[in-house]
């Protein structure tokens, strides 16, 4: 017996016809490439969309064609969220800050037609455009006067002049709701990189989920600047919650440092931002020499890495603002965590709550998750008890483009598939997940497992410490043992014997680091992540004294 | 090209996994029929729905058959929520205030196989068991023990004994999301109830966007109290987004007077409250009648019909707790709109605020909405214009059960279907909809209309006023005039004349009404509205004075 509801995919397209419809007058603010603020609306956003719809049917573009994106959070990236997903084809994101050979590979592999690009990453595109044989249009996102005159760039558009030519009138066309909607590549740290191909269905479902209150709580009456970039897992699904929810949006643009993005809350009254942990550290550092203070900010996002206890407590206890850990992945689309209190837990003293607040949080509905041992059984939910963290859900991937990497999925008793995070992490009787370590950064000593983590957070709660990596170095006899990586604050001292004696009653004294290692700086990846594989590479010649 | 993300038919049986797995020790309170005050958990409630399964298995229903629940709120028609649907049959909510004919009608035609049952309801099933040949069990929500020794039920059943004798393993089965997961049936004021069916996925689109911050904002950290019916639309579809979040579910039982509500909000920490107007009369009457005041409640829903002003600023002014005005119906799932604010309202004077507040409010995102004229065209957003209110939505019926009444659907030009309401309201510019009347109550005079809620609602702003309907008298002029039928407060007193001059100024000359009709009492439907249709019947033999 079926239900008599209405039969509705669910679409893209219906995330803009509602913000059109209920919203028109939203606000949509956004820091330009050129330096100036430009302000529009959702109604605006739709009317350009439909524009961009049309403009790419005169492309001659198949239902299912990637069009990439290399661009800045800007009201045009957030038209292009909506005119190539909701007209049936597909959002290609692309990071910038991708060696150059790196991005022609994944154009390729994305077998991208269209590649739209802000004027800053002109050099970029110049540099790539000869390896990409697929992409038949380059559209500059810009006026047709703004376009160089000789860019050796074969079917280059101005954006406006593309959607300046194009009837604001177009039908949203309706078709299954499991079609690709838009596509992300891992930053792949092993091996290359690997599309996650997102549906229209997995996006809204996601689009519901992450506005819930115990998720990031979005609501018509908020503000939000996505600092987290547009082409890193469709801004954590923020283009999409917001035009749910009718929010204003308000884009950084380039400029993320930390006085832009200081005066872009304060002049646009943001409510909610949502950013990686490095970003803050600017804010936070330019607030703390300037003696700022917030005026309508009530709640920040973190994710992206795992943010250190120092900044959580700066930001709820200097600043009152609420800090929502959150955890999630390219392959989840990407929210899976978010760390928000139950019931019971509201009356805590603020300091047991504080000891919450550092775990990534409680699995959003739509998700469930869990940690097994090597041999996939699944491990007690008591807070102590790590495994690997593996997830289900509809909006977790169950390959990627192209069948790269084999079946990641690993299938428990009943056949269900479970995505393999590689992350590994506890779980408390409450469902609160704490990540202890990536899969491959997990130090494996005498037997046990020491978190490279908190080795690594140890070593940032020093005052003289800027930066902290902690990498396992083969022992003889302990198979692998710790050494932390530090980079010193600008004019800070603090010699080896000092920071070791720095760990003593603040971890086991079996899992103190043998060694410090102290360099000018850790290399940081696209996203800003530090990457322990390169770390190591420039180790290799590296001997542990005590081995 | 297909999306590559898990594929995961949306079904209720992951919401009372979910709750289990993460929300295992969230509490579940019910008042009893017994009177006493009952605890559990949903791990406890997820446990017994597996029970219930098995049970349903052992007497060999079907899939798609139907299981019947007369009963009030309590953690045993949770669990038929969750064990009826989530094993693939069809939880069909009754509703025990009609009449025993019309009900016995309902069951067969729906073709219950199953009747739960609350034992203060055994005088009304065994008032139409034998009317019900559908029927194969009748299952008692008590321990075996409390069945009647002498029923004349055929297979009647202790719901405790069915569940104790059966494992608490269950695998849920995975099947198509579009299968229908329970039904409803509407008053129907004019020939027969028909039936709504949902499906489980309308059920949970519903039950995200129902927890939405725009919606009625529930999380993990909310006590709810569903004091509207579960057998009244799902209860809003509170029992699934509370799953969903995890929140604390209070249950009133059979009590619904003001004093036990007020001291179950107390007792149990209720943060949110869900009702039509007359339960929340008789709750503000109490405490205002006692000096009371709330301690944690900070929002309530009201919905089912129109929200007096008087009962919004009541709980705004005196008791600082926000009203939620809410509109939907059965055909619904129910939730259409909500009124909560929009981020350039939060700054203006709380004066204005409150103007808004009295509007039905915004539609959800999922939910379209329009006005149109008599010929389907769409009418302005202008907050003046009124017409005939139509809406679409994936939780929004496409038919009725059996086909009944041929399909209810209006066509636009774009071929989409929206489903005709039977309101008339406004839409502002914001997306704000306002219920000026039912379009068959709505006062047609001299080719213009005059709204009926309009004219009751300055009707109960009079301090002698209990009670007031509006309906139109035949007059051989104007076509249609509006009179007012008024109860008076116990021991107030008011003469027509001072009612028909508390009028002047307060609407527009031609629509104070020709006269007024005192009355003891209105008749009222069983879920509370007022039954404008029978009140006709009553004022038959009625002529108008200016007639």
């Amino acid at each position: 017996m079926l239900g008599q509801m209405q039969s509705q995919p669910l679409l893209i397209s219906s995330l803009i016809v509602h913000a059109d419809r209920h919203h028109g007058e939203g606000e949509i603010v956004s820091r330009r490439v050129e330096g100036d603020i430009h302000r529009t609306t959702w109604a605006e956003v739709a009317r350009r969309s439909r524009q961009l719809a049309n403009a790419l049917g005169g492309l001659k573009l198949n239902f299912g064609d990637r069009v990439g994106t290399i661009a800045w959070n800007g009201y045009r990236h957030l038209e292009l969220y909506f005119g190539v997903s909701g007209s049936g084809h597909v959002l290609h994101t692309l990071n910038p800050r991708l060696h150059p050979e790196q991005l022609a590979w994944i154009i390729n592999h994305a077998g991208d037609s269209v590649i739209c690009f802000d004027m800053t990453f002109l050099p970029l595109v110049q540099a790539v455009a000869a390896n990409c044989p697929t992409v038949k249009h380059w559209i500059a996102l810009c006026d047709a006067d703004a376009l160089p005159a000789e860019s050796k760039l074969p079917n280059l558009h101005s954006y406006e002049a593309l959607l300046a030519a194009q009837s604001d009138t177009y039908v949203w066309p309706e078709f299954d709701e499991n079609s690709a909607s838009s596509m992300c590549y891992t930053s792949g740290t092993t091996g290359n990189p690997k599309g996650a191909v997102y549906s229209h269905r997995s996006t809204l479902l996601h689009a519901y989920a992450g506005a819930l209150p115990d998720a990031l709580s979005l609501s018509a009456r908020d503000a939000i600047l996505p600092v987290v970039p547009m082409f890193h897992v469709n801004a954590w699904g923020l283009p999409y919650s917001a035009a749910a929810t009718g929010a204003k949006l308000v884009f950084p643009g380039p400029a993320m440092d930390g006085k832009s993005v200081y005066e872009l809350i304060e002049a646009e009254k943001v409510t909610m931002a949502a950013g990686v942990p490095t970003v803050w550290q600017m804010l936070l550092g330019h607030m703390q020499q300037q003696g700022l203070k917030f005026s309508t900010l009530n709640r920040t996002v973190i994710g992206g890495s795992a943010c250190p206890p120092a900044m959580i407590a700066a930001f709820n206890d200097q600043y009152n603002v609420d800090v929502l850990h959150a955890w999630g992945m390219t392959e989840m689309s990407p929210l899976g965590t978010v760390c928000t209190l139950k019931n019971a837990q509201t009356s805590l003293p603020r300091e047991e709550q504080n000891k919450i607040r550092l775990k990534q949080g409680r699995a959003i509905y739509g998700v469930d998750m869990k940690i097994v041992d090597e041999a996939g059984k699944e491990l007690p939910w008591d807070g102590k008890t790590y495994g690997d963290l593996l997830v289900r859900g509809p909006w977790i991937i169950s390959s990627y483009f192209k069948g790269e990497g084999g079946d990641p999925l690993q299938y428990d008793a009943d056949g269900l598939g479970w995505f393999p995070t590689g992350d590994v992490a506890t779980i408390d009787a409450d469902g609160f997940m704490q990540i202890t370590d990536r899969s491959k950064d997990v130090i494996k000593s005498g037997g046990e497992w020491i978190s490279s983590i908190d080795i690594e957070n140890i070593a940032m709660a020093h005052p003289a410490v800027a930066m902290a990596a902690c990498v396992g170095m083969p022992h003889p006899k302990w198979d692998e043992r710790p050494i932390v990586v530090v980079v010193k604050k600008p004019d800070a001292q603090v010699e080896k014997d000092e920071l070791l004696k720095f760990y003593e009653g603040r971890t086991a004294k079996w899992q103190i680091p043998d060694d410090v290692v102290f360099v000018d700086a850790i290399p940081l990846g696209a996203t800003g992540k530090m990457q322990k594989m390169a770390l190591r590479e420039q180790l290799k010649d590296y001997k542990l004294p005590t081995a």
